[in-house]
């Protein structure tokens, strides 16, 4: 079995039961949420055994937030648990002004995982591990967290271990394309497997496609595959080793909740990339996992099995009337 | 007034608040349904005078199905109420992973109506009846339950009552071709009117529609009518005394939950059937009725009235706006 | 800061939670709307100073109709609190059985409101108004409103104030073309600024829509702007000064809840043409907030701010992908 | 099986989901309630055989009623259905300002309960009928209620059906103890079987409780019991033939919810009448209904089974400790 | 009319809809609250004009604190919006692990309203002042807060408005006795009207309840009220101008959600006082409103009216039964 | 660190959200529960490490189930995943007929956890463990179920692990006293901690407390402790060994849902028991545990750690006013 480490925040998310302005909201739901343990937890329900780092803090939030890891079967030995700091909170507000978009409201200063530093990374949970995951989130949440990324860095250097990066780009942690390019610059340079998506990239380069593309590809030293996630459009792959370029369209389905599908996305593409799927089955999966997400509400919920995925492809590609129940 | 009599298995529908796989789900509403049961209620909604045979467990759920079949109006006399076998239950999970589809999860094993027998069906109550409707779900049951609809096909061809039957086929009990066809042969040959989709007949015949409907024109030696639902490709009526074939496309409405849309079809068209409405009239109502209950949750409370549906067809079909306030 | 004084009818609407016929709704949330206080709240919304001529009964429904007015910054010096006359209340059925079309049923004959007569319009809180903003469903509700309204319009036309006026049929309070003419008829001469929709002019004229625009042109004497609503065929404004025509198409939103949408779009109209505004740019501003509005359930919690109308209209008319967290 | 007709006003009830303030509830669960109809529903329960007589509107209310009466088994050919006039509807605030008490507000004016009339009143049901059933507020609805509850006594008289009638005074329908007593005078005479209450005696004597005592028995001129409830004091019966006095305390529960508990113990006392049973034991089954009615929300819903009842009392009788799973 | 003015912090409160463990809960409602803000808003519904000092930021939910104050009636022309700190949030714990008490996880640390500072107290809102209304949390919540509040008693000297201070101890703002005395010392050597409770005192002076009253009875030099809350077992008040000390008892509710009561005795205390009411009056008036309160889910919700509080208290002062519909 | 596994059944609770019959309930939490896992996670919450033996179905719930035990930290290796039987599934009845207690309706025929057998107990998972918890419901569910217990006691013997069992009777599935004795015979003559109640003692003795005593002390042959559960009357403890009695009361909480309440109580005398606490603080941590259990809905969620049972005793035993925030 493959086995997979990740790092990153996971907050707590009130997101509103009916859309609209969060003004008009009175009653939320809570759900756990986090760019890169919805990745993690993607993987684990493919089969991969992961394992995450994380920080929170010593309150009923931080129970709710390893008990969640520890229900999906993601192994909790690597979080913190901190007596001085709280764990993160953020509001959503869904489909406003925008319909189908959703905005989010941080209570995240001073959380428990802000506060996460080299220290609390320890060494003896990378023992023969596939993969390291993270993201553009976490050395943008503050400099210690920037370190203490660095440090697994470095780790994964001296035990050989694959690091997969998703560039990640939240504009109020990465104000501006300089801030943005300063913080990233030494996980794009060293991640095998860089996942990115068509906003990141005007974000960072501010021109068209193309252009951005050959411009990731000259800082990014070490990437075998370049996945652009492209939203509706799809999404593409570079192989970097072989010059060749792979593509998979968007499955059709209606956008219900677009919070996490660049997630399952990563996971579903990591997972079958660690099971030696080709990089077009790789994509597929990946295309697969991000329309079954963005059509339910929640992060880790809609996340499929191996199972989900392959009846989702087919019923999605051949067309015939096939009976269900 | 025209007088109906269905029979077949009602059970209780959990059915979650939210989309998605079930295992996340926390709040369940609960329905009650049943194929045959929304096409009888359907037909009463229609103003045919309808009787409903079947049998329920002693306890708490029975009286809801009762309660359920009474408040529409239909007539509970021939509904046995067993002291040792439990009504069923069923679990739905919708939208996942395939959105909007629906999966079903059931506890019907040994339940009341899977023990319904050839005793449990009382003569005295086909008095006066204009038609006799089963489906498919009924014979696939049980031995027991498959003996006595059979006997309900020997009471209808005694007392020259006419039956319609819905193929109906559920994999889960008919769980192949063979078995589906030995299992619902005699109903096929019986049935005056025979509603099919083509989903069964794909799963009947593994050919092509054409050919699927020579395949069971052979079989349906006494059928008058043959009508197949055809999904959002709308519905065909194939009249067997005339020759003429009859097609109506679907209404364009966004589908929010396909469960019950073919009974309402069904019920839609055999209320008009009764009234004298002309084949090509059958059909459009039978579609409207599919449509309105496709775009609203549930089996039952979509179900159409005469007032909705001529409401439904004059918006769809004229284009004009018309003010409904 | 503009001033705007608003005068109609605001009801207690009871809105199911779930879509579907009215008889099976058992759960129900309380909001608060009237066409006018929607219109006037969305004008509130975009910085103009607004204040509401009504009556509520003096009863909790009461104080709910000057909570709402209150806490979205309307004043409410001209509500007058009736000791006899309950606050009217109505119930609303949603997407049955048309999909997306909602149906209502009034308790309101009786009401506070209905009971407005001339002698409860205070002039002195039309000093400094710049614009009196009335629809069709005042002068219906009963002979003691039309009259009040007129009064209105009479104060008006001594202090110099514009009028605003929208047709606003509503079929049960006038049922037929004539009755709507001659009780609307003051208000379509007298008006500045003067809203319709298609249907609106197809009940009043009974013939296309050139034809309608022809025959109410005539009969609105003092009408600078004649604004047309043509639901999901956007909006047009004639300038009867210039004689210039202009049109907006709608915005490709998906339609969750009609309610409101009308009421959204004159807001925004009039809030922008008090702003100066070009025509063109009014109508752009107007259809942005219709179809932020149809977006969303409930007609005041929707009604956008000049920031969401500004985001609203850069990601529709841009097409780049931006970033939004 | 003993045969029993009811008369009154059914209503749509909106009960808010939390207690407090009306002014503050968002969110309300519709039910169906009226005192008669509680009664008789009440009687069904327990095995008598029920029929009703009101009016309801032609609209999704007056069907929400009729579905309501039927699915608990009573007979609805006595039902009226109005196309002029809606269904009555009322909200309730539940434990504001008086902990564990109940206000109304009612949209009842001009109900089609209220324009029930004599000409309504279908003698032919009566037939074979054991009693009729209707309380104060029947007659304090209007002068047209009036006289149709007048016209069923005297179709009573000559059908030698005994009446039972509960005073149940509505402060806001009968403003005055001289209204209340000219308006039910002629049903204090009339009743075999008389029920009242504390309050009611106290509104309508303004005296103690042995003077009022004395007072209606001297109108009650061929009343064979009175029955007097006492909120937690429990209950007393005078059985006026035998001169015999009877009393019964209440059962010891959390009082959830006070409304419809009278009428629960109004069905079980007079059920277990019609029963035989001992006017003891009538008190015994009727406080018992009354107590389980108090603990639980919902005027209908609560009322209980004979199975229930007894095994209500079996607890709170024996005190000894039963295995219940 | 009596006008007020409070200051403090206003807060997002986000309470489950069900008791329990924090870590359990998935569904919450928001709702509003801040002690001083209660108190204030008691004193509006009491017929006082009030007004009230804070700081919300500029986001979602400081709109929604504006709103809510606004809609009770109160003036937030003293409210400022910050754009840099955001609004408060606070989350509840209910009946767990001590049934019927609450606990509180706050994520206010860095709010809009601990950054509240002398420059935001706007001299002229205090014109036509009669007393301002503070209480211990204020300046606990930070050392600027302090000194806001401190100038706010600067102000209230020059102007001769009558200081109302409850000494509302939260121990992880004030940690320990030391903490708290120096912090609260010139609010409760200037305050005129002084409330606090018996785990206050013992907090405060860690002895029993006549020494402590002693102990404060030192340190209060202008007091001429001094109001000491005791729970179930009342209040009591001492008029330290003529010595003489009240008592009243609690009503006997049943305990829902104790937040919250404290401020309501607080705001129904000083508008009886200001209304001119004898202390022994005040202490009734003030009991019932807690009464009301904690009887209640929320903390402004159950705030009543003079009409309430009368109502409350002739039902449980008067014993007899009284016909409330 | 002490190490404990249990057995048992573990199925889907389907909790309605209102009190009351069950057949008027449209809305149902999904809660998990079985009464040895809940003293299972009981004892994980207070630090013992354990560790589950139970049968699931390969669907949607076994994965509940799993994932709930995971959540909590209970090690899941030894539960079984059955691809021919469902996760069993029951019904709750809460408050109806008799308030406060609770009917469940069972969907457990056939269930996994019936088909669980000798086999599928993993001798493996039983080194270093210090103790064996089963209770009487897991041999009366089926004669595989009873087997397998069997099978655990006597590898408990070989390694001598001690063993704890709650006679936990159920009448569904024990329907007599002879059934009982028999099927409960071996396990109450093995256990070294006895748990019971004083409901089971009258039906397996039918005499009064003190005979019943007597008559279990001759059966169970192998008992250190008799633990007695009371209820209301709180509980009491006989050392066998030194003879010596130990007894503590109830704590005065309102009972809000009695389900679990025993089994709260058996995992924290167990695990004070583990911790080498005395007899009498077993006891009293264990009534506290029951207390809290008992105050809220749900069997899971109550459940304390150590820190909730110091500050509800410490509540409770001590009286003086202690300030919570």
């Amino acid at each position: 079995m493959k086995k997979v480490i990740g790092m990153g925040e996971i907050m707590i998310q009130m997101n509103p039961v009916e859309k609209g302005a969060l003004k008009y909201q009175t009653l939320f739901e809570r759900h756990v949420a986090g760019s890169e343990a919805n990745i993690i937890i993607q993987m684990q329900k493919l089969g991969i055994q992961t394992s995450f780092i994380t920080s929170v803090g010593e309150d009923q939030f931080g129970e709710v937030v390893i008990s969640t890891l520890r229900s999906e079967g993601t192994d909790t030995s690597g979080v913190k648990v901190d007596p001085e700091h709280p764990t993160g909170v953020y509001f959503v507000q869904r489909s406003y002004p925008i319909p189908k978009k959703t905005k989010v409201f941080y209570y995240r200063k001073g959380s428990a995982a802000s506060f996460l530093s080299q220290e609390d990374i320890d060494e003896s949970i990378f023992e023969d591990v596939d993969l390291f995951l993270v993201s553009g989130i976490t050395p943008a949440l503050s400099e210690k967290c920037r370190n203490a990324a660095l440090k697994a860095l470095e780790i994964c250097e001296r035990k050989r271990i694959k690091v997969a990066f998703d560039t990640n780009i939240r504009v109020n942690l990465l104000q501006n394309r300089q801030k943005a390019l300063d913080t990233l610059l030494p996980f794009i340079q060293r991640a095998q497997i860089l996942f990115t998506g068509i906003g990141d990239l005007y974000f960072l380069f501010e021109s068209d496609l193309a252009s951005s593309i050959e411009n990731i590809k000259k800082i990014a030293e070490r990437a075998e595959l370049l996945v652009i996630k492209k939203g509706e459009e799809g999404a593409m792959c570079l192989d970097l080793n072989s010059g060749k370029s792979f593509e998979h369209s968007s499955y059709p389905v209606e956008v219900i909740d677009e919070l996490g599908a660049g997630d399952a996305f990563d996971g579903a593409f990591l997972a079958a990339y660690l099971e030696n799927y080709s990089v077009k089955e790789c994509l597929k999966f990946a295309c697969a996992a991000g329309a079954i997400t963005v059509s339910l509400k929640g992060d880790i919920e809609p996340l499929p099995s191996w199972r989900d995925l392959e009846l989702f492809i087919e019923i999605f590609d051949k067309k015939e009337e096939k009976l269900l129940r």
